[in-house]
């Protein structure tokens, strides 16, 4: 089977790519998540967020901050200097979903598909760590790349892959 | 309502709880969580953990350093002193799905659950880059909190939820 | 003169004072400081404080943050793991000033000064920050320790000293 | 009122702004601030900068190393690429002041405003760190914005407004 | 002696150099170095890089992302985008020596030696730290730099110096 | 061969070793290493350390600073919270050797060895940034562990060992 794992020469060695000779292009990137919590926590976020004590405050902050920090956390991927980072969350009351998207973009020579995906889910992770004294059994679920444009790969749809 | 969210003073204002006066007892957390892979993928990575090429290894490491980072990512986080912290896989190859499980562990006044969730999480993007080349239509699934022992608050076993 | 400088050594070279062998006990430290404001500005927090585009609550987490990377910011502090940090806010409007205070806490081998200093420092660049696209004529002020207990040298209260 | 702080979108929500578009230019900015100590403490960071033991040098140290961690710290600033970072001190021995001034450079899309105010003030607070065993009584002052050139909205000068 | 030393100015304060003017060109840097290890340690590692347990695969993985954070660990570093970083190793069994070598590019404007120097040092120390439990015996030698092109200084090569 | 590699588990997995029963005990470590430069560079450090443009002052900021950073590069080092780290350097001026030596010490649970050779390391790889300006032929040479003491494997000495 030919090498299709680009994080790894032909020796089978973990590399960063090297995207050097790459075009600059516009690559814009956005992933999306979900937690899925308890009625109370529901509640209290609803409340929090139309007032003072806004769970998803903090969460879109970290989440901004976490979508800077990607190439630190994620070993192979390159340091890159995002010039938009936006986190934006819906709540689905009734499912008790509350569903996080983080935007990225900038002019470079690599995607920004991980940027996107480590701010989400650590937007994720500040949601169950502000919510964990009320209750520990959230879940956090669906994590996925909604979209990613610019690059020689061309688009990316989530619509155009089944799920 | 009462105020159970703790990251909240009585103002509503986020804040990093005050655990100076918690006992030190032996902290221990369990998350998991997995990722959604294609055929393709499913077979590169069983190949590579049995070879060279191995995916597993750079997202066990990804994972482990994760975790010692918790206290940066997460806003009101307690920095704490991990004494242990592993990742093991599990592999579902009929349905493509590769388990993670974190175990983090310390003496210390205040609980790891987030760091075991961290880690799990950075250990789940990193297959997600590593494998992105191949295809990006994975899902990240089901982070949770599995077990968690030590504090006041007791023992808290995934089990006893449903979910 | 006596060397009375305790970071360096006899020989006038930097350290990272030994502290081994000092005793546990319970330090805190609260830092203040503020940041003189236009009209405009103030108005804008005062709305934003009492709504969405919460100017402050940026700064809260930022400040929080910052605290727990202090040993990371100045050279010869020792790493710290902070078992409280809050920031507050208070606004006087006529003056044109917003007022930050920082306080942290835990139980440790020597102080937190520099901990509450620089959460409050931080939290005070978050408001420029957030605040200069309307006005970059703002000035940040009397950033200085306010009270910190325990340790050796015991308390040091603010009012006891002239400025 | 319209909304003029451009760190937060149409809903109120904190983003980190879109610069994508924006074009590249020389950007520097020059940031000051000052720190106000005791005859005693004057006395040794005089003596040092002419000998061993020198309080400035490690300041400066700080003070640069910080404006390359702007980023990281403020919590949406664009993560910049500085192509020069200096840090410069006065003293005006006679009014026991310690003059910063912090300038910073680069061709970019944002400007380097918040990377000189982080510089000069990370440098204060390190010498507040290295003096504080002789006198806590040091208070930080007049952290503001000196200089900007570059970018859309063109210079900036301190001596054009009243401070 | 006319300063050539340029992290200093001319009154000899330690400044992070201005390469704002510089041209962007391909730059790319060879750096080297190696670990003596006793014949234990030398079997152990060999049987590892065959099979599980790899040594040599974490301590790449390491010096990769060591060499991303070089500007945050070198004081006068400029913080730089690398597009591309590799570490490898080989193995003299006789002589008991691991020799790795990074390799660094990107177009910028400054040079990328000490990135190389930073990932070979740091993939060295992770080999030492996986195997002190076996031996503490061991020494990290002859970290150089093997080879550098691009920018005004034109290439260098480790060969047409003695060493 | 019996697993004598602390840092893989059974299954040959790399992970951070569980250390959370281990006896609280006085941990020191003492790490050394060489820079060889050439006549020109030997010349100009010595010229500073006696006066401005002192090239073993930043790196001895460096070193210490690098110290506390281990457990963030060093993947499965746990993270430690050091109570003391000095960097000291000699020079033998007519071998053309620079020698540091890097001291670090805490009351914990595991030992400080990889704390001292890393802070070794990054002053001398300090070192050759400061320098490599007006000689590339700089090469690092034998970092090592000179003692430690303290913990169940007792007190090591180089003096013990053949080098």
């Amino acid at each position: 089977m030919e090498n299709k794992l680009t994080h790894f020469d032909q020796n089978g060695n973990a590399v960063m790519v090297d995207v050097t000779g790459k075009e600059i292009t516009l690559r814009e990137a956005v992933a999306a998540g979900s937690i899925r919590v308890s009625d109370e926590i529901m509640r209290m976020i609803l409340e929090g967020s139309s007032a003072k004590g806004d769970v998803l405050s903090v969460a879109r902050i970290a989440g901004i901050m976490a979508s800077k920090k990607t190439g630190e956390l994620i070993p192979l991927c390159h340091p890159l200097m995002l010039t938009k980072s936006t986190i934006d969350f819906t709540v689905e009351e009734d499912k008790n979903l509350i569903h996080v998207s983080c935007t990225v973009r900038l002019e470079g020579k690599t995607g920004v598909e991980m940027e996107a995906l480590t701010g989400a889910s650590v937007a994720l992770l500040t949601i169950y760590d502000m919510c964990k004294a009320v209750d520990k059994n959230m879940v956090i679920e669906q994590i996925h790349l909604v979209r990613k444009t610019g690059g020689k790969s061309g688009t990316y749809e989530e619509s155009t892959h089944e799920r």
